[in-house]
């Protein structure tokens, strides 16, 4: 017998009552059987998005989400400022750069937040510039970004849109899309939400729909004024995940029961002890400000390969954590606490990276970070 | 109780065994444990599609597959053959409108197959046609078109592709890709393969490869070069839709053990019980051609409507078929066999089918069309 723990940044756990509502036999997606579990997943995903607008629900992984956030609001030739601070900042650049909008980088150190200033002075130099696109956590460096801050500054440019890869931010802590104004928000199933990977969700602001009237980018797939049109009859355009849409009203069920200020406090709690934990064992966070509590970065000690940790602590102890990416290969270990994740998850997690450092000999008191952890699980 | 059965061309009903296999806890996309699997659903997808190439998994619905088979072979100002007999005829010129491609029309009237002369015609006509976009079995009115024979014709031209929309025909009939030279073929997840909406499945021949490298339009999400290079590593370029994939390879399992040519047999069987069980209640079909084995479009008999049949097989009796889709709304209903069907789905329709007419005044004796299919079924 060979247990095995999932704490990687996506796909995240899947709650049993997910799992068993999803092996349910198949309904069709036009059937009257299915309309009531549709809406119900839609109301609660505005819950969820804290916005009263409709929530795009689309079959695709959260990158067809960004995708379809650039083609259904800015034409080729249209500038928007990407913030770059990690993988999924590149991804924004690359989804530009294929759709012919001219991407205005702000280049964030890795493991550091954007400045605002940066935004502000960037947007005041151009104010024919489009969109503002960024990541309210940045999944590859554990940082997020100050999104209310951000909002605070693109609110005053009418025409400017702000759009926020929310990937690995909503449902973990508090992005309150309508109070803050933030125009298009996006998410996916495998994070927060406790789902399989296979849906991707967008909330879209009264300006951001204007903004898809002009828009000339080409698209079909993710066509989101057809999405829209389709909400309306309570349907999606093309034929819905249906089994996931299933799984998805149970998860939401789930949120709601446990409440928002919850939700946020447990992330909040299982980051923290993780962080305590980390550092108590003499290891350091990647980030440098602003660590996101969705996931925690950790730098390998010197002299010790990340990547060899991650590997041992799925091999010898069955933890499936995430390595580090791109430039931080070998350098990075990052250990997820979001969705479906409680206090033994960060009591394995720490446990597991003392005994694996322990085994590549790295001095260290077994059980102290554990402890550290302890610390703050118990309050 | 009420028990309900799924008679749609898509979603059809998932077995239990990939019901289950889906349902268990999630593991990760990149992690060994995944790999494996998703090894063994690559080659035995090969195996389905009768081809040598890679097939590329995407998430998102058949439509993707669509569209990224539009997007990646083709460039804004090239001109595309579009066989339009029916719904998803349609979304063919659609889809090359929203890209800039330029259809050229072939319209077949719907309840018939294409003229392979029409066909023929045309490439003739204009020798820098770039594709011929078909369907293989067009779902809105149960025809199924020639595809080999129209491979026959295409295949004299070198600068052009065959595009085949096989979502309701792979795994229901014969598609040789390899062997009738077929460039790309396109099917979903939700149909003969027995699993739930959100993969799309696409194989890709030498020649259209060759396409790819000049094709001009823009594309992120459905870049079907980043996947190539992805399955050469055993992956997805995005985030796989690892349930969905589990569930594949258990569906793919199953149909390997029954052998295409059994698969094969057992759709003709059943489509052959079905329109010889409708037509003995004096209920004509609506192809006037070559109907598809996957799905028995009928017409509605004068003075009944197609709606209410379908909503009262639904409402009365718990069996979801499908009505007919735009202008044949009230005047058809269809009744699906493919995927995971067999002989008491037929009966169930057939009988289904008996007592709602009976119910709206239609004349008939009850258990004539069941007796009808026997015929078929006893062999």
């Amino acid at each position: 017998m060979f247990k095995r723990y999932l704490l990687a940044p996506g796909p995240t756990p899947v709650p049993p009552e997910v799992l068993l509502a999803m092996a349910m036999p198949i309904i069709h997606h036009r059937a009257p059987e299915f309309l009531p579990l549709f809406e119900e997943a839609r109301q609660n995903l505005k819950w969820l998005f804290q916005t009263k607008n409709d929530v795009l629900i689309l079959s695709s992984s959260g990158t067809g989400g960004m995708e379809g956030s650039v083609t259904n609001f800015l034409s080729p030739g249209d500038k928007a400022i990407v913030i770059n601070g990690g993988k999924f900042g590149e991804r924004w650049l690359k989804i530009c750069q294929a759709y012919g909008i001219t991407p205005i980088e702000i280049k964030v150190e890795w493991g550091y937040a954007v400045k605002l200033e940066d935004v502000e002075k960037a947007l005041k130099k151009d104010p024919s510039i489009k969109a503002v696109l960024m990541q309210a956590s940045e999944t590859s460096t554990g940082v997020a970004h100050n999104t209310k801050a951000i909002a605070d500054i693109v609110k005053k440019y009418a025409d400017t849109i702000l759009v926020v890869d929310a990937i690995t931010a909503l449902g973990v802590f508090d992005i309150k899309t309508d109070e803050w104004g933030l125009d298009v928000v996006i998410t996916g199933s495998q994070k927060a939400l406790m789902l399989p990977p296979g849906l991707a969700f967008v909330s879209i602001s009264d300006k951001a729909w204007k903004f898809a009237e002009k828009a000339k980018t080409p698209k079909f797939y993710f066509n989101f004024k057809k999405e829209r049109e389709n909400l309306l009859k309570n349907q999606t355009n093309f034929t819905s995940a249906v089994s996931l849409i299933i799984g998805l009203r149970e998860a939401l069920k789930m949120m709601k029961n446990e409440g928002l200020e919850n939700i946020f406090n447990r992330h909040s709690r299982l980051a923290e002890a993780t962080r305590k934990g980390v550092q108590a064992i003499g290891l350091s966070l990647f980030p440098k400000e602003s660590p996101s509590n969705a996931l925690t970065a950790v730098s390998a000690p010197d002299g010790f390969d990340g990547q060899k940790i991650y590997k041992e602590l799925r091999e010898r102890y069955g933890i499936t954590a995430a390595g580090g990416q791109d430039h931080l290969k070998g350098k990075v270990f990052r250990i997820a606490h979001l969705g479906y994740a409680d206090t033994f998850d960060v009591i394995t997690a720490i446990s597991g990276l003392e005994m694996v450092l322990k085994g590549m000999g790295y001095k260290l008191e077994l059980g102290k970070g554990v402890g550290a952890a302890e610390e703050i699980l118990i309050k």
